[in-house]
């Protein structure tokens, strides 16, 4: 699982039907680094440090095994200090 | 996911059955970036910035669990903007 | 998927029974990158630009659920020009 | 399978159900490269050079196909020099 | 899949009995690269020049749709140039 930091909401009006009203949420490695899309499994807030799943794992993360993830949020990190 | 950029239509006439004639769609991460082909489940458009969907999810997100797709694009960004 | 150049066959004699006798192609994302291996789905000379699938999907892409491929040809493009 | 070597455990309160209690272990492939988080099937300790199974093969080896793991640990190297 | 060389076997004792005692092998894409693990499947030494499968694909190579692996070695290349 990576490490990332939760940056924002992305908005996507115009998304297929499998993804549902699930909060899609930008995060990151580490700044400056790439920006990727994960679905929050948790409920966090920009700022949090979390862990997300990828591979077919994220599907099933997501609740459902048809939902179509390939990178879901499975925990938020207590503590984590940025490297 | 990941977030792309849609930059063109790919012709490919020689294909095997099973891709269809679903429009498969040139995208790119970033401008200069290297380009890889992702099938299309929303109807967007060049220029458009898009989620794609990977690993075993790109199937179903294609719509029928034996789609033979790796990158399937699930959803328009309302706003992007490039960095 | 990606969008690869098919360099020439590979010849492995000594293989597991289910890779069977299909081709196995030795494969470049671009001049002077790294070599991959692909099966070819859609019959490739050296030289075609083709789409190569990954993931689960290589699978039955090869035309059975429980072939051994994470990447193959699923299509010739009919134009492209090398990056 | 990855080789990477067990840093410390990784403590997240707020996590799916599906995780359980099982120890989220933080790994690294080498000394200064990126951080990140495997399920423990083996039980090692911080130091320990392991080897880490990904892809979807992550679910089976931490007990359970539909456990929602990316990475898991499945065995301790003997000896491993760092490199 | 992937062309790798052999350099030598890998001692686990601690592991997962999903991996029984199948032969895990340290293999490298190119002299100085990562080394990785794969399981074989064929019956390979060190020097040899492999394909290493995959994906969720390196599990049925391994021969059984359960096994625990990630990289499977599925043929010996009859003859390769190192790059």
């Amino acid at each position: 699982m990576k490490i990332c930091k939760v940056e924002k909401t992305l908005v996507s009006t115009n998304r297929i039907r499998d993804l549902g009203h699930r909060p899609l949420l930008v995060v990151q490695e580490k700044a400056g680094g790439p920006r990727t899309v994960a679905v929050d499994a948790v409920g966090c807030v920009p700022g949090d440090w979390v862990i997300v799943v990828g591979s077919s794992a994220a599907r099933e993360a997501a609740g459902d095994k048809s939902y179509p993830s390939d990178a879901t949020i499975v925990g938020i990190i207590d503590y984590w200090e940025e490297q």
